[in-house]
């Protein structure tokens, strides 16, 4: 079994607080993809072509199939994924109903700005876990080509129309602050989480500092992301 | 490649109106693939429960790995599969546009009763072309545990109020005229493709009185599927 191995690596896993703090960590991502995979589907019927329309759906699918890997590995544990998810629904269905996309740019540019801020997050917190776990966020958090195609996207319409540019850039500014803002609100809620990347007597994790040295990676991060783009952050 | 083995199975796919028939086959299943994605995604949107609304993510996934099971085998025949479906994207389009399921058990019913009978179609055809062709095509209609899921659901929800199986029986119906009279469209535009249906001098086929018990028989699936779901039809 999964368990027995992390078990032998990293002793501290018979903390009750610490498994939560996984399945927590996997619970998020897992509900992530399946937010992903409705998202995606919906944005492809905005999408200007067929091939653009393939293109989205096989991202989709690709979410399917992260959230099957994290349901299986968290089957390993003896944990539902449903019951993993649960305590996610408020903060993503939130995030969703605030920042829906009127168009086929807007919901490429949340897509490529708001997964990559969450995606990043997550990575960080799975930093702090076993490297099995660890290993599975990686993998299902990797971006799959859809990176390229947002970018090339965006920045041709942002050539055919420089208006477009103004419009998204203030876009990409409210899906951070909306992202953030719902971070905040699942990690005031729950403590398992956000005890993970906090260091124990037994357990290695960030200071303060460290901490707060982090949110300036993520939000470092989005802005390299909005560059990319041709987009002010 | 696998024209060659074809050519070496079947000497007859130098004809060019077969292999445009082969196309035309694998383009409507791969434009049928894309539709039941984004028709099972929608529905799952209307899912009661989070459980089901993962049921039908899953099942949509699969669809995007049939649409790429295609996509690849007609590329080794050099066809791009955005050109094989062109033509049938306005039956497509209007059968799904004259049946929008009004809820969760509309839908349900519209994904085992409308691609039951389409798929019943193309394995139908698919039995006049090279067995490569034919694997394939059955491979990507095989049932993946939805029509279980579907039958369960319907059932329950019929025992539970009986007025649903009345309403459901109608529903039946209309998806099944819309289906056929959208199949007619297609024959009557798609000659390569009905002809796969028909004997030749150089190829085997089915007579009239063939094609008139092939239509029974599908007809008489569909009788037997609804029976199935405790529904007249």
């Amino acid at each position: 079994m999964s368990e027995e191995s992390i078990k032998a690596a990293e002793p501290w896993t018979d903390d009750p607080a610490y498994r939560q703090g996984v399945v927590d960590l996997l619970g998020i991502v897992a509900y992530g993809a399946l937010s992903a995979f409705e998202r995606l589907a919906d944005d492809g019927r905005m999408a200007p072509g067929l091939a653009d329309k393939v293109h989205m759906a096989t991202m989709a699918a690709r979410q399917v199939a992260h959230f099957e890997r994290v349901r299986t590995h968290l089957a390993g544990y003896d944990v539902d994924v449903m019951d993993a998810m649960k305590p996610f629904h408020a903060a993503f269905d939130a995030y969703h109903s605030y920042t829906k996309p009127k168009d086929w740019l807007e919901g490429l540019l949340k897509a490529y700005v708001g997964d990559g801020i969450a995606a990043d997050f997550y990575r960080e917190v799975a930093a702090f876990v076993d490297s099995e776990t660890r290993s599975l966020v990686h993998e299902v958090l990797a971006d799959a080509g859809h990176a390229d195609f947002v970018v090339e996207k965006v920045r041709a319409a942002i050539s055919t129309d420089a208006k477009v540019a103004g419009r998204l850039a203030l876009w990409g500014r409210r899906l951070v602050g909306e992202a953030l803002s719902q971070a905040q609100r699942v990690a005031a809620n729950r403590d398992a989480l956000s005890s993970l990347l906090t260091r124990t007597v037994d357990r290695p994790g960030m200071d303060l500092a460290a901490i707060s040295r982090m949110f300036t990676r993520l939000v470092e991060n989005h802005a390299r992301r909005m560059s990319t783009l041709g987009l002010q952050s």
